[in-house]
């Protein structure tokens, strides 16, 4: 379990004081040491406890971050590279102190290539402000986590959200990328051609690996044209069996889907409330459809024939763009939704991904493991991925509200590893979920330990995350 | 150049005859030393001067290829995975001896899970074994290099081909794989599931590594929905530049081709002759679409506007399957059909990927410096990826000619690293391509070194191939 396993590592107090110095002097305004500054770049969205930086520093270029992990590791001092502090598993806290690396002012998107579909951004630039520096362009860049998060702290938790089964997550969308790694060099790790079979994959390496090997700086990213058209609905279905039995068929039917997400009922009715949709309270699925015109209502034709054939509907679809806007507003809005479930609760948001085919079962034993615990836990899933949340409302003060919720996040990591599947499709690990990475991986953790080994010896680059000690 | 840098490493005498020993023992027939067998698992289809294992092992589960690496790591003597031998850069020699682990008689689909659209495959499974296997199911795996390798020397060497443009290539196509590594332990790199941000992605870590880093035994693969329908048809084009800006206006337009292959002009009158095609001597765009019969229909119009308005065209299509056949005969017989245009000479086959918007640029001066060179050397390319071959037709006999082909493949690769792309977007390095890593990838390949060496500290696995020494 997380919180009783967290790490408190010995701190290098001889090292972070000599830096602390250096860095003041370098950086000056831009270099905080504040008590409330730095409780903003601790465990940020978790219940996990706070674990404060030593420092933050507000960086602008890669050079500077150079500067910092080249002292860092001659005074071998943990750097913690922070985004917009949307992380859910504790991945910016500092358990042994050290630096964060705030990137939120290398917000400039430093390239676009409209006629290869990629840009070239700085890490702290946002997802949102990238789609609005691309809007005259026709282009969009697709992947999106609810949260208005940094492009290199999607890179790397490796994030995804509502519309990678049509698009893929960070995993497929991250051309190449610039890293200062532990040894202080810059890396490129890649050409900006679209594939290549030169070398190991140095990309999809860092891709995913939580600042635990270096410090992202920019992030060469694919675009996608923005479509034609656009039409979604909500599709109710009688069980969630049954919902997952239509995703099954729609995307083995080859229907090119853009989004397919499944609500479940608990979480329909939290909406009904917040947002004001009027659906039944059973569990539905959102889909979208990108293409042309008449591709995107046949696509919906064709949903709907499925959806009927499991018993589903009516579906509903549109391509008015302000009917479907309310739609995925309600949507995105679920986990403030699913707090005026339990009025002063707050969310402990844990996500899970298994094949398809053992969707249903995994979310219906999930479902009879909230109702034995007791807990108020609804669910929303990127179904079309195997992927679900279940957002655990609780005290955060309670500890036993807390050990409880833990447990729960234990059983059905377990579940999902069990069934073949993984313990996080989109959250990443971080301090939350080093527990599971034994069960997960066997093998495959000592392999990560000496990749980590090799490429930070000294065991500066946020140290404590990810691999179990 | 890659024939004069080829490396001749020290050989372990006392080990290799020392595991010969065991090994002859230990499997009996299914371990051959002999001269002949020995020849067929060295330098296979390139030109390189052939480096003899010592002997060839042919295994049939993931235990016995513990075995051999254990035995190999325990008297420090090379392994090199062997799997068709299509391999065109020399991937397979064994310039310190070792042996040859070939993965022929792994060749059972050990499942399929339909509902998932995923398989699990031995890694000496082909791609057509693997296609006739699913026959039944609705489903196909889309990746197609041309030959009918080994899905384990495609993961190995990141392979792709004509769809790629749709369907990606093995770094998006593999789920998950097993592998013996360099310490003798079975490692699988991941679960099923779609997705993860659980742990460094160790999947493609291995795909794309050429058996530097363990031996691939099964492989988990994306599957894919048979299209309801498919056009396509040939389109002739005034200029390469014309061709290619109507592939970036076709990408840009978010129009799904599944292939789109450019063939120049001098390869269309190979083809013309080779395999009966009635066509100009033009450079043409071999295209196809994927999808619903409406939609089908709708791209291939859309793809005739297009190509129109860069002056290219007629562009005939068809969704009659026999007659698309012949196109794409055609297309998998370029690199026979290139070597009538000289009768008695052997095609060195190299390739090389850029952003698809300097391809034109890109071709354009290969063009220029294969006339200059005085080769005969067709083009044909996978352009949606911006990729393209090069079939140099040289006599294979002649020092004089070998030399005058890799100093033109040594610009080709230079011309493409300048314009930020790769030396290969699918051939890979092998040996052939060892002397481009350091100008690619900069600081990247110190990174590949530092992993390469922690994770094989006895440099047992296929020595002498990707990285410079």
């Amino acid at each position: 379990m997380a919180l009783k396993d967290l790490k408190v590592m010995q701190r290098n107090e001889a090292g972070i004081a000599t830096v602390l110095g250096i860095f003041k002097q370098r950086f000056g305004e831009r270099f905080q040491t504040g008590q409330s500054i730095r409780e903003q770049h601790g465990h940020t969205t978790t219940y996990l406890p706070n674990q404060l930086p030593d420092g933050v520093a507000f960086v602008e270029t890669t050079e500077e971050v150079q500067e910092i992990v080249r002292a860092c590791a001659e005074h071998r001092v943990p750097v913690i590279a922070f985004g917009t502090g949307t992380s859910l598993e504790g991945h910016v806290n500092a358990p042994a102190g050290g630096i964060s690396i705030d990137t939120s002012r290398m917000d400039k998107v430093l390239s676009v290539n409209a006629e290869d579909l990629d840009c070239t951004v700085q890490a702290g630039v946002t997802r949102e402000a990238l789609n609005t520096h691309l809007r005259d362009t026709g282009l969009f860049f697709p992947i999106d986590p609810g949260a208005n998060a940094s492009l290199g702290g999607m890179t790397s938790t490796r994030a995804s959200g509502t519309n990678a089964v049509r698009y893929g997550t960070m995993r497929e969308n991250v051309l190449s990328l610039k890293a200062v790694m532990a040894d202080g060099e810059i890396v490129t790790t890649a050409s900006r051609a679209r594939k290549s079979s030169s070398g190991y994959d140095l990309t999809r390496l860092l891709v995913g690996s939580e600042g635990t090997l270096g410090v992202i700086t920019e992030i060469t990213l694919r675009l996608q044209g923005i479509p034609q058209a656009i039409s979604g609905g909500v599709c109710p279905f009688p069980s969630v069996e049954a919902a997952c039995n239509a995703v099954i068929m729609t995307i083995q039917m080859g229907i090119p889907v853009a989004r397919i997400e499944l609500v479940n009922a608990l979480q329909m009715k939290a909406m009904k409330i917040y947002s004001n949709l009027d659906y039944p309270e059973s569990p539905c699925l959102f889909v979208e459809f990108h293409g042309s015109e008449a591709g995107v209502a046949e696509q919906a034709e064709s949903f709907g024939e499925i959806a009927s054939e499991f018993g589903g509907g009516p579906f509903l679809w549109t391509t008015v763009a302000e009917e479907r806007a309310k739609l995925w507003k309600a949507r995105h809005e679920a986990y403030w939704a699913s707090q005026s479930l339990r009025p002063g609760a707050r969310a402990l948001s844990t996500d899970a991904c298994v094949p398809i085919s053992r969707l249903a079962e995994c979310i219906g034993e999930t479902e009879a493991d909230i109702a034995q615990a007791g807990l108020v836990a609804p669910i929303v899933g990127h179904v079309g991925d195997g992927n679900f949340h279940v957002l655990v409302l609780m005290d955060p003060n309670d500890p036993t509200e807390i050990a409880k919720a833990e447990a729960f996040v234990t059983r059905l990591a377990e579940r999902a590893i069990a069934m073949d599947g993984t313990c996080t499709g989109e959250h990443g690990i971080g301090q939350g979920k080093v527990a599971f990475m034994e069960r997960e991986h066997g093998h495959g953790v000592a392999l990560m330990r000496t990749i980590k080994q090799a490429l930070d010896p000294l065991d500066i680059m946020n140290p404590g995350k990810m691999l179990p000690l």
